[in-house]
């Protein structure tokens, strides 16, 4: 945009005398950009100050006024200021009357105070219509076009016309608004930006405590035992070798734990005979972070499949090889070759690579601009039948990974079964489960009751609860 | 959220009192979501039942009443019942007259009914604006807060003020509404929630037939010509090697498809000597389903390139390698290096690799959200300028792969060339005539024509025609 | 949509009579692409031509009058005529007061004319209300339903209430629409549908010239030197093994210099003692480009681990490990395993492995769907800590490769040292400095001055200039 522009055709400026005002109490980093921003889009705006004359770095074009007077020129006043300094407002009461007060304001850390700055501030100015809005976008992004952060503004208040008007500046900026209801969801949406990926602490930590104790378990058997029996050092086994026993037993139990609880739901429905009791809570919570538990066993996937690849390249591998060779030839013998050794090895690794293609396919589905494209049908086609799929062919790997040896006594050590066969555990558990829930009889049940049918209720008067069964069988699936 | 914050500052709550009052009738499953979401939203809901005693499970706060008196409550009605039971409508069409209905019911499979269920409820209740919404919703992304589920809600009506009051009310609830036009929208809309990838079904039976049909020409070339010629049982090549041929002949053919119907558009509209007259039916359905052939033929180029790269871990092939090496360490016998060989086998790789990184990079363009943030130029110069690029060195890949074997008679087997040979025909006839498109003299009069410009036409009058010939011109091209 | 379904209810189109009438100056491609939407989105549609008798190929529905007689049966009137045919327009000037224009094209070259297309309209026609709109969509994403393109619509104009009615109409059509300001913004929205990846324009050129720079870097140490020296061909190293040392080369210098600039305005505010000047130009564009230079950089990383990965595949490869284990069986000596380099090896790959994994992260995380749903407080920790996390590793990686050769004379070749030493300069600089801002002396006085403290200021007089502090430290941060 060329400035000389508007002195060659100056009467594209003129038509735009019907600008809205918006007034901007404060004059901090995020008052400034929000300001610029809004100036951009054409917008007035008066700035409220306490030392309106001491003021500086203000963008050009906006004016700066003292609080009373700045609020008197504009409808929408944004309170750019801390919560510490908001007592100044409860003089203002009486400009302030039906007018909108924007709170943009953060906390330094969550539940900081009882009541959320937004509630705080409609206490203080009881006149006002309150509106929450803003406190998640950063003074930065404003400046710099936003065009690679999060353009979602939350807003919340009480008065819907006041909402209104704000979520349409909100538009205008070029941000998404979300409405979030009344003034009540404040709190929250104070919270939100300074949660730390709240959902991913639950998968995280339990696959912190799944490798832990799996490399532990390995440094175990690969490393102590060879050292005690036999005093040989294979500690630098610990950086690729037991991690790659690692990564793919916690991938394969985390993806397990993604279809754990929908069968446990089924079984608590089957039990019960109706879908109209509430869940226990922890089976709730963890139903919900079943998409990020899938996630966090793809990125273990993805790791093992890394550490796989690069196996020729080692050079413990490559040492092993040359000197097995070097035995065989110096001895002239050959090893015959085995057509069901090849056969094994060769399905454990088609196996394990097609349930990787298919492990990554379902994490691209889950990609947000990806699943809001597909329909709840296609979505849980691909997320309950694909991922059925993955976690068969994944258990299948694994258990012909172990081909001849599975379960066999010598490969105890120390009474230790191998860590594979432990992780194959809830897996199987799972898949046994699902068996005997899609057999016909009990999957009729099953569908019955999550069509609303109660095993000890009175039957239904009228077909609204039959309404929606298709998509509530979809999700309870899920 | 906590609920004591209500009695702390009861005023908050005060000023809401302002906010709509929307009728729900039906209490089923969908309905007493619905309403919850509302409810949070702010918004007053009242349910309408036959049997307004009975009716249980439903959210605190709202009301029940009988259908009527549910109806004198609000000017828009949601109808949470099923289809066949709209008959109860017909009696209330004097309390419903000027009113909103929102029909949000699906079907069990498409096209049940000849008209739209919409179109029906219009039918039954002349006086009232019905509108098309939320059926492509589900009650649980509702109740779950919706985060990971598609929030698009296809809306539409007849009456536009109807129609805008119901989009306002999924903007509220944080969903994104989008206008589909009159109510004859309304089949299309409930056929939605019930469709299956119909984009890919092309694509995925295509490459079915492919794999099949190439699987078995190598299992013939590859299982039963040495079994019958010399009894080996090469069985066990069925589950890595046999694959990692059929996959990169999918994806070089899939590809290549990917870029034949632009190319049958080009030679059609230099012989029609227009672009003003419509393509045939399978060319422009070919032509809208390219990105999804694309996609496929890159998930068989991901699939072949693990399959590579698993080689070297294959026991059939460290066998071989093993014992080829005993036999002349055994003769003492050593292989000169020979450079050309060592030249095709790197370059055979290297083509092989950049080819499937642009693959991978047309695949990231192709992610809805990455598309959404470059403008037209931009996504054609990845899509058919990189698009063509991957071609040439995938096919490129293939003819090295061949090298000195190409095309000599000695690979021959039962008559029957290599596999590779038979996938590099479309890729050649593409590149072929693309190469003749693009030499300056058929390549100027393509342009004329795509620019608007008829071989026997008088010539045109004004410039409108030649507006948004480079974008025209881009289209045509992709 | 089924036709048939218009005549089985006849009343469903009947109240559709209240449907806005929208005018289109022009019956070019692009005009009658957006008229077919429009009908189908409900409104009605008059064209405006010269010779209203000899436009053909309209869609069914639409009126086709003079332009005066069309401009008349609207309030908007859209003008796809291209900008040197505007001409006309200053004819109807009596007839277009008051009335909205839409401006929706485009040029054939950016900055093609000294002013932008919609402000010359606006010239032209000075009583018309002119908005900027459309130009960025092209006719075929209209026509096919356009799910695939981008669906941003960029409006600008000085007239809100104009401005606000195209919007409208905007949404109507199921795209999006983006108020970009007045119409001072159109030359820039002009110029975007013509723009090629500006901000990928420099670390394009930065990594082309670094790619080349070490390729004949690698060629003068890997294929020269020993041609000279013993006259041996290595030229077919050129393939594989010199682009897989460019390759790492370039991603870890790459990777280090998108956090060069991080630092080096870290050590300007703490030189200045300020936040409150501008950092000059260079570096904030520099800054604003580090996402894609990360892009860049993470397409050579997985380029590398492609390169690595088939090593053993390579004939040169395979070739040079039978023989040495040919040449050892022949004289029957076996080499003893080395736990140091087994650890060594080991350690180094694993390191590459967990740096490329974060590194697709950093990638995924910077998907615009994904970014936006983390607040920035989650965006800061994956791109600054995980940043340097990888940045870390990789370093780490690349050093552990060097191994005991590190900087050993023995290395030099032609006085030149081995590439991955000079590749590891830019990341330890960055390494090294960030360590020392993050001492907590430095660091604490680097948070203040972030916080709006400045060395050589009056104390600040009210907590305005705090506010938002949290975020602008996590801004600069990044």
């Amino acid at each position: 945009m060329e400035k000389t522009s508007t002195d060659a055709f100056p009467f594209t400026m003129n038509s735009s005398e019907k600008q809205e005002t918006v007034c901007i109490f404060g004059t901090g980093d995020f008052g400034r950009s929000l300001a610029l921003k809004m100036l951009q889009c054409g917008y007035s705006i008066v700035f409220g100050s306490r030392n309106p004359q001491k003021s500086s770095l203000l963008p050009n074009g906006a004016e700066v006024l003292s609080y009373s007077e700045a609020a008197r020129k504009s409808d929408i006043i944004i309170i750019a200021v801390h919560r510490e300094h908001y007592g100044f407002l409860t003089e203002l009461t009486e400009v302030l009357k039906g007018k909108t007060l924007v709170d943009i304001s953060n906390n330094l850390k969550i539940n900081q105070y009882p009541e959320s700055n937004a509630e705080y501030l409609a206490q203080l100015v009881p006149g006002a219509h309150v509106v929450k809005a803003f406190n998640t976008i950063s003074a930065w992004a404003l400046q710099s076009g936003a065009l690679d952060a999060n353009r979602q503004v939350f807003v919340c208040g009480n008065d819907s016309k006041a909402k209104q008007r704000v979520m349409d500046i909100v538009r205008t900026l070029g941000l998404t608004p979300l409405d979030q209801g009344s003034l009540m969801a404040a709190k929250e949406i104070e919270n939100y930006p300074l949660q730390l990926f709240p959902m991913w602490k639950f998968p995280f930590y339990l696959s912190a405590f799944l490798c832990v104790f799996f490399f532990f378990y390995c440094v175990i058997r690969d490393v102590i035992y060879p050292y005690v029996n036999s005093g040989k050092d294979s500690t630098f086994r610990m950086a690729i070798s037991i991690p790659n026993r690692v990564f793919p037993i916690a991938a394969l139990t985390l993806l397990a734990l993604v279809y754990l609880p929908g069968v446990i739901a089924a079984i608590l429905q089957l039990y019960r005979g109706t879908k109209y009791r509430r869940f226990p809570d922890w089976l709730d919570h963890w139903m919900l972070c079943r998409k990020q538990l899938g996630l966090v066993a793809l990125g273990f996937a993805s790791l093992h499949v890394l550490y796989t690849l690069v196996i020729p390249i080692r050079y413990y591998v490559r040492w092993t090889m040359k000197n097995r060779t070097i035995t065989q030839a110096t001895a002239k013998r050959e090893d015959p070759f085995s057509t069901s050794t090849a056969w094994l090895s060769d399905s454990y690794v088609a196996l394990g690579i097609l349930g990787f293609f298919l492990f990554v396919l379902l994490g691209i589905t889950s990609l947000p601009s990806v699943s809001n494209t597909v329909n709840w049908r296609e979505f849980r086609f691909v997320q309950s039948k694909l991922g059925y799929l993955t976690l068969i062919l994944c258990t299948a790997h694994t258990m012909v990974y172990g081909g001849k040896r599975f379960l066999s006594p010598s490969s105890l050590i120390w009474y230790l079964p191998s860590a594979y066969v432990i992780a194959l555990i809830i897996p199987c558990i799972v898949l046994v489960i699902k068996f005997v829930l899609v057999l016909p009889c009990i999957d009729k049940t099953l569908t019955r009751i999550r069509q609303g049918w109660e095993r000890n209720a009175k039957p239904t008067l009228n077909g609204e609860r039959y309404l929606k069964q298709s998509s509530v069988h979809l999700d309870s699936e899920l």
